[in-house]
């Protein structure tokens, strides 16, 4: 076996410069291959580094999760959680850059979604060593798949008191602006049932899908809701994503599916909104297919207030759906606030201002400091 | 080489007693495996029996098309065609009977669609050396798949002499009762566009499946035309056969498409029946997938009355598409005549009274006698 010097070693670890410049350290992350499932490497350096250049944390590893804490005892406890997972390579690694109008634009899969985040929480995990609160950090995998892969609901299960806090920042992309809470998802199917007949002898039969008229004539008449919650205000949406029906040319059918997907604001529960969707489409057969639930957006903690504060003091109320809800799940309040476009996410060209990593990494160090 | 006998020659050629009771030349057709594009063994036992059972006709082979006629001279001439192929052999061969309180039941593949017509039609063939109008047999191939390999198409570009008379008569089931002319029928397919977007921000695009209401909103409150032609009522339909849309549970799809099947009566050309669906869906974008001319009934020829009268005196509207309206095209006025119930076409259970198939017999042999 042949023997292997001490900085090669590191460099096959890929050792991470946490102190350095977060838009740089968010290339360095970038260039780790971490799609969901293949999380080691990642996971890895970020231990590793952890242990090296934040040594008044107390670092844990949980699989591909990788934690650490101050234990200053603080009144208050923040956590600051990124994904370390990717979606799926294509053609768009290693990273790179590009000079423009409002300074470097990094490029790269990863560098939106959320790389960014995951930086600029590394670099305070090294850099701030007395925050103003105690701060717990997850950085987890499996965010991209299915949701009971994701490595938040691993140290749930494993290391619950590693969850517990008074506020939590998600630093998923929100353009540099704090987004609170999010809306509810909800994927229901409408389905009609007929009678098949020949279609020469269409009054032998019942048409399936000529019943989707009324759910149709409901979806486009519908009127989404405008609420305000917290202070922010939440778009609802009703929308059809998938229709399908038809048995061959010369059948009248018997089965026709129309698949919804519900957006609903955090004043209300899952429950009320499957409510709403069966008053809505009162005579059809439904079944709810998936749900997510909504959180509010946790901006009346004072810690939340401090952090919006840092920001400039403004937020948004968050589009999508995020992890963020499943800290309102276990009771804490919840924003998202990191560098990139969140329209950017999942795309191929995912490109970041390295400016605004660097601006996010200042706002956090403004609202710890 | 073994020296074959003369015999069993005949019987590995599917020798057919034609002169002998028609219900029992059902069964030996039935026998005769000949699905679609196979039908190269039932042809030529057909031609043989012709050639070597009705010597006073005139017999040509064009392809696996057996054609015979008569030359008398007379006035008039008719047109009695038969498909010899069936759908694929479904556990449904060879035939078997069973008796019934109608006597006795032939089950089978072809027994209904259509080997019964076809025997009536062999048996007058061989057993009526002198009929009134002067009569052309087709037996014709691949009726049963895509309308450009059908047997009255070769036999339309290769021998249209043998296509000229004043009356056709097509053997397809119809319960044994006249059925005069059939519907057009039509595939149109009504396409919606509208711009994709996030389902979380749905007020940046435009929701195809939702502009999927108004057409069926039209087919759900259409009210389909019941028009009396010839003496005849048909029965109009408009059915969607199928729909489709969807990009994924989080996309506003950008198309939906709807399948509409029209059944139009034979007061309306092809062209006035796309016409009305256009006006019907004005704003959509309509595209006419297929279309099967309708045929008028053909009663108003006094041959046509001729045969009514033979059958007892009443005729209904034909409900399907038949190859009748080929010979409509050729500006001869056809009928549908034939044993079987037509609803047990391509069933695995098809089954046909023999009875049945005696009684046509027998109304042919009046109408030509």
């Amino acid at each position: 076996m042949a023997a292997v010097s001490a900085p090669s070693m590191l460099r096959a670890m890929n050792v991470l410069d946490l102190a350095a410049d977060p838009a740089e350290l968010t290339a360095a992350l970038v260039d780790i291959e971490s799609v969901s499932g293949a999380e080691q490497p990642i996971a890895d350096a970020v231990e590793h580094a952890l242990r090296t250049q934040a040594e008044h944390l107390e670092v844990r590893r949980c699989g591909n999760v990788v934690l650490a804490r101050t234990a200053l005892g603080r009144p208050r406890r923040v956590i600051l959680a990124g994904h370390l997972d990717t979606v799926p390579v294509n053609d768009n690694l290693p990273s790179w850059r590009e000079e423009g109008e409002h300074g470097t634009i990094l490029h790269g899969l990863g560098s939106v979604d959320m790389k960014g985040g995951d930086a600029t929480m590394l670099h305070l995990a090294a850099t701030l060593r007395e925050p103003r609160h105690d701060v717990t950090f997850v950085f987890y995998d499996c965010e991209e798949v299915e949701a009971d892969r994701n490595g938040l609901g691993t140290v749930e299960r494993e290391l619950p008191e590693w969850l517990r806090a008074d506020f939590a920042v998600l630093g998923e992309a929100s353009n540099g602006v704090i987004e609170g809470g999010c809306q509810g998802t909800m994927r229901v199917e409408i389905r009609r049932a007929g009678r098949r007949a020949h279609s020469a002898r269409a009054w032998m039969g019942s048409n399936a899908i000529h019943a989707l008229a009324g759910p149709l004539a409901t979806l486009a008449g519908y009127e989404p809701r405008s609420v305000e919650v917290d202070g922010l205000t939440y778009h609802e949406g009703l929308q059809a994503v998938g229709v399908t029906g038809g048995v061959a040319g010369n059948v009248v059918p018997d089965e026709a599916v129309l698949t919804v997907n519900h957006r609903f604001a955090p004043d209300r529960t899952p429950e009320q909104a499957v409510a709403h969707l069966r008053e809505l489409f009162d005579d059809a057969e439904l079944t709810v297919v998936d749900c997510s639930a909504p959180a509010r957006p946790g901006l009346t903690d004072p810690v939340a207030d401090q952090l919006v504060r840092a920001a400039g003091g403004s937020a948004v109320a968050k589009l999508g759906w995020t992890d963020v809800s499943r800290f309102a799940a276990l009771g804490i309040p919840a924003v998202n606030f990191g560098p990139g476009d969140p329209a950017l996410a999942h795309a191929q060209h995912e490109q970041v201002a390295m400016a605004e990593i660097r601006r996010v990494a200042e706002v956090m160090r403004q609202f710890l400091g």
